[in-house]
């Protein structure tokens, strides 16, 4: 659906998207000129700042304005692209890191060089603005740029791929908005080349960049996650617009072995900082999760694409997930820090990062204002710019299918829809048909898997999909419970870093339990969990009852089995996981030890 | 005890030191040359091939050469030396990376460059040269290098230190020789400044080369695992030397720490891939535990200069567990591929990388024969040539104390001690008396912590030490049994990754079980093991009961808790972890999940 279709009201996601389309904006572009990424269109070669992939900041930050539409921005938006476009070099090419003197030529690193990538991005950004505003410069740019690939990377050009896969999609979509198959032949191109070790072998194996095995024969998502996920949705773009079953098959499987077998409970994915990687199967630790916020970012776009070619509800749940514990996580409530990489065990309190500072490296134990590499905070940027496309589709037969719950107005031709909800703190979400044509169509409720108790005007109904048809009539309302309450959460026993654990969840949100609900001194370690306890609700809060367990020092930590201790029981409360950190320093578990 | 007075004698120790010594020493040299490393000596600057710290390989073999003193490898020995003198720049600097024209200025990277590093192999070479020779050209160029650094980094100096520790023993270790009392200072000053922000913030925090605190002021080891023991040796050197009690605490102290909470069951250090680094407290996972081997190599230099330092046994409990542990783990049996990384569970078979081929990565799922940063193999050949120093200690009473049991020779003045025993496959060692002086004097045998059994001479002895004080007599024999039989070990209830599990140990050694050992088609992650039964020895293996669980796949692996599976009670043979993958492609798992 379009984002002129659907328009966000106040509310959970809402609020976060406001904040996003105002100070994050402001702190984007107060950073992109400070880090002088934004300067580096139009600077020397001595001085260009920053890593060899910044002009794709810049690109995300257009998208994400381009998606918002705010008139007040627009002036903002034109000095950048005119700024960009002066660097674009007659034949299309544009890069700020390679091919004047001084530097390296071009494509000379495709590995690690992510001038690709980097086309990539400003090519969604001149589809974000093709599709809100009409062909104007940026759209230029972008067709420019797109040329050039297809010219430099055609099928008698260079016969290799970039080492970060997001040229795919944006070629594709770029296709969608020009009419033009070009695109989506070079497009199919990139992703049947990949694979077949055109690439470097590198420090992290082939695997880091998707290069390791032919798409279409690969079992699982594997490597750099946000390069899987993004190269991943490039292929479900390819498969759809070319009807190629097979290859969309071949996502979906994967797909559906990384959901069962490499993603965290949050809907995150990437175990490890190393590479920035999947972990093999099961291999899931909390300690140091990675769950990059990018990850998140591209779950979310390969889940969508795999909705709408195939409308299987799972997945819009898995984008409720990644939503309401990543996204809805990473960045701060004023939306002028964010967390990079999303851990779901802190066992040392944070350090705040000092104001308007920089941090060096990927992770920060609390929310940071800017990191070396900040592509995090412009990917939430055109996220939440387009939220509101993610909420419902149509169907060929005139129906309307709702897959997220949020306060929102559709209007989508004769059919008019007001949602009013407070979910997820609470289950019950009322939809009021504001207009609607005078013949039968069928309005399809996506069922949460969790919501197993949940009603639609009273009656049950079970997760997958609630469809009604019927004629309705403007005044009509629709009652959805979701039957939000908390539960207690199992871990499959092949995830190791988790035996003997549980989790809490209410609805679609995680829990987690921070250091500054206990009593000074404690730490989140020393709580145990009774299992057979029922959580429950309480002031915002969900309590669950367990005993605190301190644990004593010994000088070898291995030994003979460990004498049961006794310890009274204690309620302890538990907090949303994308609430965490914004209290001040704490330690912080999602998963805790049962007794 | 010097290198002269202890002989290993045909055993578990003695044949890995004969091939080390051997086919080691030859596939080192191989391999230096055929990657350039030694060719860097007296290459052009173009020609330079290898990392920035590639010419501390060549001196971590000359080492390696120098205390083996075989007089079959002297003439290669000299003309090693030859190369590296050669390079030698008149005020004393020495380094290929650095200081030519084309080439980064000397200490303009003092982060990562390794220069510092660099003379602190280049001088542990001379060190051992000067102890098992004399002084000859190698000790000379170590210590035009030495007085080169203490100009240079002197007080009045460059005030900052090297990103890599190494410099500091070395110095110490020179002083020792040479008696030069400004080769102490210097180490000392090193050992001072760091830890003051004196070097640059980086990706990995300034924790990863120990530059965050003050050494004094330290809880516990952090950072890169091997910078960190290197270091702490080097700081225990600086406080025997100037009677600095409170840095040997200190020290102690911090060892004691990371021992208690951060060092792995095999005795290994280092969690983290990314960083190389030790994690927080209790952070162990055994999935893709780092356990660098050179770490072991450090730790064990940590612990033997502590127990030089303070006697206590428990520092030699700790260097046997990395001996039979981490150090009989990494090369294979032939001596020509080694392990650089030591996990402790492998999930998927590991593919074994081809002959003669340089693998790009310090993690491969097999021994592999050469690395792009091959530290390990050098590290593993100067360790095995100066093997017979860590057995056995005199003191300034006339005593003689064991601290490691394998077949040996000790010739210490009056004393002689002939050793025999198959441990670690039996606990039993018999030790012969061949020569002894008129008076009294003490032999000390260490107690395994774990050896609660142990008896001598049929009298029950206490974990700890033995003493036994008498006037022995040529042709004396005592029994020592450490009674070594396989037991069950649980983990401290904070190490969050292996809850639930057991492990089993024999002696001093640690059991895995590897998928060879299984019925076909299962895989290591489908056993639990019964914890109410004890493990028994049958045929050279262990034998454990358990069940098999094979676990079934679900489209989401969170849920309500699983329904208990009931399987039949099997059989399952562990073998010692360091004989694990030399049997061809396995998974395996060290701690197993407990019913």
């Amino acid at each position: 659906m379009g984002l002129h279709e659907v328009t966000l009201r106040p509310g959970f996601w809402q609020r976060r998207q406001h904040t996003s389309r105002t100070a994050s904006f402001d702190h984007i572009e107060h950073w992109l000129e400070r880090a002088g990424w934004l300067g580096n269109f139009g600077a020397t070669v001595e001085g260009r700042r920053g890593r060899e992939f910044s002009d794709s900041e810049v690109y995300k930050y257009l998208e994400a304005l381009a998606w918002a539409g705010d008139p007040a921005y627009e002036d903002r938006f034109h000095a950048i692209v005119a700024r960009v476009a002066a660097v674009q070099q007659p034949d299309g090419y544009l890069n700020t890191n390679f091919g004047r003197p001084g530097q390296a030529a071009r494509y000379s690193d495709l590995e690690w060089g992510h001038e690709l990538y980097c086309y990539g991005h400003l090519i969604q950004a001149g589809v974000a603005r093709a599709r809100t505003h009409g062909h104007d410069d940026l759209v230029t740019v972008a067709v420019r740029a797109a040329d050039h690939v297809c010219d430099t990377f055609g099928p008698d050009g260079i016969g290799s791929v970039c080492g970060h896969a997001e040229i795919e999609p944006a070629l594709v979509e770029l296709y969608r908005v020009t009419g033009n198959r070009r695109y989506l032949d070079q497009a199919r191109l990139f992703v049947e080349r990949r694979g077949r070790q055109v690439l470097d072998d590198i420090e992290f194996g082939r695997a880091y960049f998707q290069d390791d095995m032919p798409i279409r024969e690969a079992r699982v998502l594997r490597g750099h996650a946000v390069r899987a996920v993004y190269l991943a949705s490039g292929a479900v773009d390819v498969a759809v617009e070319t009807g190629d079953t097979e290859l969309l098959e071949a996502v979906a499987r994967q797909w559906r072995a990384t959901v069962a077998r490499r993603t965290y409970l949050t809907g995150g994915i990437g175990s490890r900082h190393q590479d920035e990687a999947f972990g093999d199967d099961f291999v899931l630790p909390p300690d140091r999760a990675y769950q990059e916020t990018c990850a998140g970012v591209g779950s979310i776009m390969l889940a969508w694409r795999l909705l709408l070619a195939e409308g299987n509800p799972r997945y819009a749940d898995l984008i409720e997930r990644v939503l309401f514990n990543v996204i809805a996580t990473s960045p701060s409530d004023d939306g002028t820090r964010f967390f990079y990489t999303n851990t779901l065990h802190q066992r040392v309190p944070g350090i705040e990062p000092a104001a308007d500072t920089l941090v060096p490296r990927a992770a920060s134990s609390l929310r940071a204002p800017w990191y070396a590499v900040s592509c995090c905070m412009t990917n939430l940027a055109r996220t939440f710019s387009s939220l509101a496309a993610y909420l419902a589709t149509t169907d060929d037969d005139g129906g309307v299918q709702l897959h997220q719950y949020t306060p929102a107005s559709i209007r989508v031709g004769d059919i008019g829809l007001d949602i009013d909800t407070e979910y997820p703190a609470d289950g019950r979400v009322t939809i009021r048909v504001v207009s609607a044509p005078e013949t039968a169509w069928t309005l399809t409720l996506r069922i949460p898997h969790w919501a197993t108790e949940a009603t639609l005007d009273g009656v049950p109904v079970a997760p997958g999909l609630a469809a009604v048809r019927r004629r309705f009539t403007a005044g009509d309302t629709l009652v959805l419970d979701l039957a939000v309450r908390p539960r207690l959460t199992f871990p499959d026993a092949r995830i190791d870093a988790v035996r003997g654990n549980a989790a809490v969840e209410r609805g679609p949100v995680v829990y987690c339990l921070e250091s500054l609900d206990l009593p000074p001194g404690l730490t989140v370690d020393t709580v145990r969990l009774d299992p057979a306890a029922e959580p429950v609700d309480r002031d915002g809060a969900v309590i669950v009852t367990g005993h605190i367990h301190p644990g004593h020092d010994t000088s070898w930590p291995y030994g003979p089995p460990p004498a049961p201790s006794l310890a009274d029981s204690v309620e302890i409360p538990l907090h949303p996981y994308h609430r965490w950190a914004r209290r001040g320093p704490s330690t912080m578990r999602v998963w805790l030890p049962t007794t």
